[in-house]
């Protein structure tokens, strides 16, 4: 197993499905649970330490308002952990931004966007290919995809605005 | 054991003394311990269930930045907790508001104001006096006196007014 | 009468009903009441001292905007009062969370996250446990439920992902 | 008596002095007293109805943190009632300003800037000049000369830049 | 002429409207005009220094965004200024609110709540009955009717509990 | 005339006197006042008319709070007017930043961060460069100069790492 | 070409219109791409090189979330660069405001309200106009048009009430 | 080279030294630059391509204000950048937060706390020991002496409190 994501509630399942999606893209072997910080916090516990003992890689944690759920993650493992603050209501995600990234020294917790999952998902992957040359190869790759995409945009405004 | 303190760092002991002097005054059992939700994980979680097994009544967790020790606390017990948010640098306390209050539906932390350590304790000991009328006593004596000392403060101004 | 509950609007009742209905679900007595701390101060007043008489041993105030009834409730009582920030438009809920945590030293209200009626009715459960073993032990149980509804939607979201 | 001050704690009187003083200036009738809307509930509303049995004409209230002051005080009278957030920590007057300002409908509170004690006297000048041709050739003259400073300091830097 | 409203658009006209409706209940004499700071700045003045020619007793300005408008206004005059911060899109009035309330010294602006325009109307009543005792009645009288209102409401609540 | 500065109050010199000092540097014709939108609104107008007479093309306002200095400029002229929200306290700037960049469809303001005078200068210099090549080779200078400002910080840390 | 507009993400496309039919209107030779600081860095500078090489006077550059567009097109070139923060959600701009505006000392952004396309292309416009005089006029004409239609707003009003 | 630290200006060299420290203290070979992403884009551009060519493993990016350095440099790479917000005046760190963690989809940067120097060390360190298990182990024995640390306080703190 090379990634671990745990979300706080199934109401996140949409947003987190991106970390999911872009993780099996590249073939990555990825575990995904519904746990939560403060109604479940053995079974955090208890997923985390399996989780180690299965040799997984990078842990993805998404979580929204006050949103411990990644802290407590790091809290029981040394391997990096990738947080992802949902915007939930009515505050939108400021609460669980700074839940999220404001972790005291000692214990990090790498934070993504605001409902960043897809972000997670591509962080997680160039932390696994520091030591897999070939996975370093495909995210090359992809970054090059999106430059053609971006072009594309282009073009088909650049397209619309001379047909006018 | 009545009521138990828990602070995620010692930095913290110059806000939180202010609730311990104030249970103390009011002679309730209380005992205080340093535990950080992130850096000692288990140690919060032994702490919480020995007290538990102890009969403590109330929770009292003080925190900075990312606050989730309050929250944490409230996954193990459930007695009340009561959240005391600190004013850290830079955000004062900005985050560590959020992250105390912002709980979701199943596990509560009843939250003082930013560095509210006094009002934390005055709080413990009305959930106290619920079930102990002498302490319930106790507390409307205390409010009367604060009627009193505003009195004096109005006294002091209306005579510097005067005597211009 | 054990718990009284407050609120500023009958607009708020949408939320505030999942306090009396959570309440209600522990057999607990509780009074519901419209009452505003600007345009019906002496009602306010008149409704806590007359709880106070009836021995009422907890209060939720629920309100928005500039939210001073918990705070105001606070001041009759020193009975606990736990606050109930709304999510009013159009600030959704920052101006409601800072008027009802912010209290100043001596009259402390115990805030939930914004709309965390709930919560509050959680919490009241709390603190009406301290001095009743029954209740605690419900508490336990609900608890325990929370555990397995978790673990259900953990399985939910597993199958779905074994299905594709 | 003309215009009543009332702040929250004798804290808060280094910036309502300058309130005091512009009213003293002026000539206008004050009276000053320190009455916290959730220590003093009951001493609030005395002075609000004895300042309207004195036909008081205009209130000015200044509070910090959850400042609940001001919006009492307008719950209890149909008399101008002008609202001064202070400038407390750790949120510099955000609470403050939210507290005073975001009151609901039926019950204004005029707010000021946070530490505005001076503007709120000027306000409750002008609103006594709405009935005193003689207040109003006042402000007008207070505000020829606000001119003059201003023309003074603009030929300060004009020489500073000269001189160069 | 009593009271001038001025709004910065037309589109503020559904939130304006309120403090319009509400000074015709009180028979008061109300001019409203559309006038923008940055768009019309002369029209602002002309408006402003006609009212004063007029007698008009107070100003509400109503704005959006970088909301201007009252504190444009309240430099042409020393009449009471009454200023409503609108709730523009996409910062909610978070812009418009700051913008209105936090004058400099020596030219105040009233801020209500954002989308306060009916708010201001009292406000304006209130300023006006300072010299008008009958209207000070019929304020009294209104604010007697909330309190009948509300205790409307307060049985619609206790109603629907009992025939549960 | 090139450029006018316009401050709202002298005690804003010390954040404005460095866009002051960098036009200087730039041999570009300034001009420096102090009017208030607020307190002397008649002479903000003027002064802005007679800079255009005087063809000025580039004005800069700089103020605190509700900043509605640069908007008052802009909506008297349509040459470019460059903003300078100045971080005065106790909202540190949020206020003014707010204020002076949130202009209406119509009438733009240029905004810079706040405080950032020096940098409004250099936008200043950047718009008249648009019809003066030669002060556009000045200011590709300019900007080579802080590529090596950079690299002599880089190279200090670097020797001062060697010299560990 | 006198301008050239350049937006992180087609989908930005409906906000930054407004900017293109404004230039267009003023017959403003105008050139319009897609391009993201992040995704295609190499072609961001390429562009703005290009454009550099092709003598464009004044670049509009539009961005949401951490909108790093504007200052890196601003790195680039010491042509005026003009920064629209785009509403992105559920930040709704707060975020690319702040990331837009808030450029270091020696590389400024003229920053806009979010979402002010409009007053980019005006502001561009008036940048253009310090050295072409008919353009200036054209400006002077389209702002004594929005007064006009403000008049005519005024009237719509006027009309409204005094036919009830 | 194992990672290389980049800050936007020596001036957050007191902050950003501990993340040097601490790659030191595991001795784990890291070079330093000083580079803005808007004064020296190119060198920016050049440092992260060069030290991809030197196969560094691991980039951390520390800047303030519109803090764009840490997403520049991940648009030229897809080893993994750690984004250390830097608190500066006046905003506190908000804008840094802000520019630096809401990345676009597509090329994320891991964020740390406002001035999270240290934590991004330790971050960088568990990215490395994903494939190194020496490094992995000293990281656990890291974590185990935090535990230690926390204790010593308690006892400190336990032992402050029995002597009273």
């Amino acid at each position: 197993m090379d990634v671990a994501i745990i979300m706080g509630s199934d109401s996140d399942w949409s947003v987190v499905k991106k970390a999911y999606d872009m993780l099996n893209k590249f073939n990555v072997d990825v575990e995904v649970t519904v746990a939560s910080a403060h109604r479940t916090p053995y079974k955090v516990q208890e997923f985390v330490n399996s989780c180690d003992a299965q040799d997984v890689k990078v842990f993805i944690a998404a979580a929204g308002c006050a949103a411990h759920l990644a802290g407590v993650v790091a809290s029981y493992t040394t391997r990096p952990v990738i947080g992802v603050p949902i915007a939930a209501e009515p505050l939108k995600g400021w609460d669980s931004l700074l839940s999220t990234v404001q972790m005291p020294s000692g214990v990090p917790v790498a934070t993504m966007a605001i409902n960043g999952a897809k972000n997670a998902a591509i962080f997680a992957l160039e932390i696994l290919a520091v030591k897999n040359e070939n996975l370093k190869l495909k995210l090359d790759d992809y970054r090059a995809g999106m430059v053609q995409e971006v072009e594309k945009k282009a073009k088909k405004i650049a397209n619309e605005l001379q047909s006018k």
